[in-house]
């Protein structure tokens, strides 16, 4: 059973390559190029209506959405995420969809204000200050997390890389904007984490693909990327 | 195995409820009662960190997040989502993560905007203006996959009751603003779907806890509940 990620740099694809990669799953990427707008093309659409990123192609269809590839591949890949039966499972299920559905759009939000409040810079400006403190509260409710939970917190589950690639969005997306409001090393258990997902083969597997700099999640910078473009 | 929901009339508990009724659950209700600000208080939120309704108690912890929960019965309970290992999962779970993360949280900011944009009445109509189009795209969406999915619009699944619950909102909240932009029946399949979840003995059971008019999901009215506020 192989996969094709339809993928970009540094986009929420991210996530399931790393996935896919920790555990050891057989798969090809396909680049969704962005800086032709091609996540909008008839071809992508016809994997994701939606025209988001990533989309996985696997034997039983198309599938898209952060969290349900990952909660998918978790029920076929041991070792990603509690699974049904566990006594775990409510726990992880409820995080999952916690970052799916209040983090993940903040951070969508804050890199795309237009989309939501319209082209004028000082709403989007005002959007985007909304949103810090609904990003800090949600970090700050996964590091408590993080310090006891068996399933987050060790950089070695699907949730974990989850949060990573929103910690590394939040320390160098968008470009323009001042960032100073967030501070990785406010959360001592999520830097751990960071620190331990980038020590797998994994990771060193994502920063070959992507062009990332070595610490892609507890000191990150722009990726310099083979092929595509993050925006 | 018996649960307890903690719910507040029309809030997102009413999904949970559908699906426990649906399957036969035994569960107690215990009212969330909004119009004190209970959602905020320490009890609350020692079930869910969060201060969101519904909550559901159960053997293995408190659960939150209507994703999380009607994922979380359904790999217990038959008859509400195809499990794990359906060739339908996959499909099943982009199309619940979509409407978890992209429609409910559209829905959530047009109910709440002063938590994203502040106190400003011009900037929050600027926002729910906004989200006019994304949520009548989600709905377009929706409206397709009906048309032919095994596992949505036949009215009998979590994922039918999830939106119906949305749908139902569009039409009714806020009450102090233009609605006029939705229209349920620009949306066959739905509605087809809607009705067929108010034939439902399960619907019976909503109605009567939670004051609903007959026709709570095709044609819905403000609900005039036994006890508790929607608000």
């Amino acid at each position: 059973m192989s996969y094709v990620l339809h993928y970009a740099p540094d986009n929420a694809s991210l996530i399931v390559r790393l996935a896919l990669e920790h555990v050891g799953a057989s798969y090809t990427t396909q680049l969704v190029d962005r800086a032709r707008g091609a996540q909008r093309s008839a071809a992508f659409r016809a994997l994701n209506p939606h025209g988001l990123i990533p989309a996985l192609e696997t034997p039983e269809g198309a599938l898209f959405e952060t969290g349900a590839i990952l909660l998918w591949l978790s029920e076929r890949h041991p070792g990603l995420a509690p699974v049904p039966g566990d006594p775990q499972r409510g726990a992880y299920l409820k995080w999952l969809f916690y970052v799916s559905n209040t983090l993940h759009p903040a951070l969508r939000m804050t890199f795309y204000p237009d989309k939501y409040i319209g082209p004028a810079p000082a709403d989007q400006a005002r959007l985007r200050a909304g949103l810090r403190a609904p990003i800090l509260t949600a970090f700050a409710a996964l590091e408590d997390i993080a310090a006891d939970a068996a399933w987050f917190g060790h950089g070695t589950g699907a949730l974990d890389f989850y949060v990573a690639a929103c910690l590394r969005w939040c320390a160098i997306y968008p470009g323009d904007t001042d960032r100073s409001w967030f501070d990785l090393r406010a959360f001592a258990h999520l830097t751990a984490m960071c620190a331990r997902i980038e020590a797998l083969p994994a990771c060193a597997a994502l920063i070959r693909a992507e062009g990332m700099n070595d610490t892609p999640f507890t000191a990150p910078d722009y990726p310099n990327p083979p092929e595509g473009s993050a925006i």
